[in-house]
């Protein structure tokens, strides 16, 4: 049973006396995902729903959906509505520049690019680099730090593969003269006691920490005000970020905007098999910049479901939920469902021992990481196209 | 004695025994400025300083110094020591736009523009549109209305003939994309405890008003911030507002700059004699597009500090201190102490009239206006001059 911290001041979405708690600022425990959406009363993602949503695709379905890792969503089947009327919607995502890149931080930029591909999905991208400056102390960043993470996390993301015709990222700090004015009018409509229950943050945080999150509400329906007329938004996240939609949707919609929808996903494992990926453990989290050897010295450390011996593991098998080299399979490295089921297959019976397990997985991440070097390299120069100022 | 409304929710500066309140959302009561300065902590202006001050402007003194009505500073004297050294000052101040400018708005940028004059200082004015569209719910006031607002501020106060090579003037919401960054500097060191003090918020106060302080901040140190270099900075501001800066002083000392130097203002009476004028109190306030008639039929309506009658008057004789007639014209309307004096002793003797008294007044104000109205209209299509975005 985890240790979870104190949230008795919190007005907490995750009842008290659960095992884990999901919060903007930390996850707690090992997440109970179903028992997740009912406390935060998002809508699992149904079986109806995903083939509705392939049939929009154009018969196409993400893997990241079709496996679960996508579970949840806000107002889905509206998005749909609205897509089959000819109101296309845009993708807003973003990230919260704090060290190096992580491969679980592309999770949301993943669904973003497909959802752009599938959806001709204008895509905006926040980076809000004000974020942890104000709300992690304990960090130490100064927001020039905070800004060159900015430059760095948006290269990687363009690298991803985004068409920049149709993708636009900003630091907040730079979009400040189009953003501040929006968030102004969010923040009207938000309380500091509404903010308190959400975060739980009390009398000793600072206020820049407490207006913060009228900020990331802003890119949910800026392209309604700049366009004159009502668009709907979709936003692929982590569910620990939901809570600030849960604040926001409620302004937005008293702004008289569309309250975006939301697609959830769980969080990618770390490498020693916590439920949640941390740059701040670097020797269990594969960073976008590491070198072929350290992912294969990290990999090689990685947790497995298998027994401790290669002679036991052949013949009892392994656990694949256990094994984060498996998990890692599932959430980002085999897209194709055939192979991953014999690779779950191979653990689960015992014919895929460790080692060999490892050094496929260390080989299929240096293989990614090497492609999106060389991407980077390419756009380095040109993410001036991507890059919104004003 | 005034009734003053519950601050115990509150660690007011002015204690709770006081039968007066100074805040930055309301004052109430019948203001005690020797009192006042005890409790803010800041220091009444010396002859000495006066001298100082005067000596620094080439042997010449505001008449709204030499009244006491700048009465109060903060740091004026290491402002002078630094001026005197060759590093020259800068000046701020501001106006939150909520309907009509009055004349009593006036007294912060008259002063700036005799700072300018005396001291070759560059000034840069504040219009925080965001401000009572946040604080000031009751209003109803809209982004778009402050912002209208604003510059009709703007061109009222370019009017009173700063040089627009020195002076700037912005809207927050327009200059976020310079201000925005710069107040998340601040606002990490201010926590909601403080806010709740400084301002009297609570809970249930939005989170874009708890953070506005910081915005508010940032002037006083933008143009170190932009020159790479400590710069000193002046406000000169009605004592009211004293409290964003008794907050923003040590945050601005903890990012490495300058504490801005402070001169306070006592509040210009109304009409009726309320210790401050409001703009709130349409029949008791001077607006700067009052037509003469207006003007003439408001002063005839002001309180005197006359006897009930003529004959008594002449008898008995008034109290220029009780007198909103005798007050203008200390405040604004004559520079000339001698000219000054002779209106209050014909007050005091009774050979000054009411009638005649209030005719005399109603006409400087219409001149002033009429000049004013004429400066105006010259420079409304010269404002691009004066106004910052970015």
């Amino acid at each position: 049973m985890s240790k979870v911290t104190d949230r008795s001041h919190q007005i907490s979405v995750v009842p008290l006396d659960k095992n884990y708690n999901v919060g903007a600022y930390s996850v707690e425990g090992s997440v109970d995902y179903e028992d997740l959406v009912k406390n935060f009363g998002v809508l699992p993602i149904s079986k109806e729903l995903e083939d509705r949503l392939s049939a929009a695709a154009g018969g196409d379905l993400h893997f990241m959906i079709r496996r679960g890792i996508y579970f949840a969503h806000r107002d889905l089947p509206w998005l749909l509505d609205q897509y089959e009327k000819g109101n296309k919607f845009y993708v807003y995502t973003g990230i919260a520049p704090s060290g190096g890149m992580t491969i679980a931080h592309l999770m949301s930029f993943t669904m973003a690019q497909w959802l752009q591909e599938k959806f001709d999905a204008e895509v905006l991208i926040q980076i809000p680099d004000e974020e942890k400056f104000l709300a992690r102390k304990e960090m130490g960043l100064t927001l020039e730090r905070t800004h060159d993470l900015a430059y760095e996390d948006a290269l990687n993301i363009a690298a991803l593969g985004f068409d920049p015709q149709k993708t636009k990222i900003f630091t907040d700090t730079e979009y400040a003269g189009v953003m501040y004015k929006q968030a102004v009018r969010v923040s009207k409509h938000i309380t500091f006691s509404i903010i308190k229950d959400a975060f739980g943050f009390g009398n000793d945080s600072n206020i820049g920490s407490i207006f913060y999150t009228s900020m990331q509400a802003v890119p949910a329906f800026l392209k309604s005000v700049q366009k004159g007329k009502n668009i709907p938004c979709l936003i692929p996240l982590g569910i620990d970020q939901d809570v600030h939609f849960r604040v926001a949707r409620n302004a937005i919609e008293k702004l008289g905007y569309y309250k975006p929808a939301i697609m959830h996903s769980k969080f990618m494992p770390s490498l020693n098999g916590s439920p949640k990926m941390s740059s701040s453990d670097p020797n269990n989290t594969i960073y976008l910049d590491d070198s072929p050897e350290a992912v294969v010295k990290k990999v090689n450390k990685a947790i497995t479901g298998q027994q401790s011996t290669a002679e036991l593991q052949r013949k009892l098998g392994g656990d694949p939920e256990k094994c984060a080299v498996c998990q890692y399979y599932k959430y980002m490295f085999e897209p194709d469902d055939a192979k991953l089921a014999m690779i779950f297959e191979g653990e689960r019976k015992g014919t895929l021992l460790a080692g060999e397990h490892k050094k496929d997985l260390a080989q299929k991440i240096n293989s990614f990481l090497s492609a999106h070097r060389e991407r980077k390299s390419k756009l380095k120069d040109r993410m001036d196209e991507f890059m919104l100022k004003g």
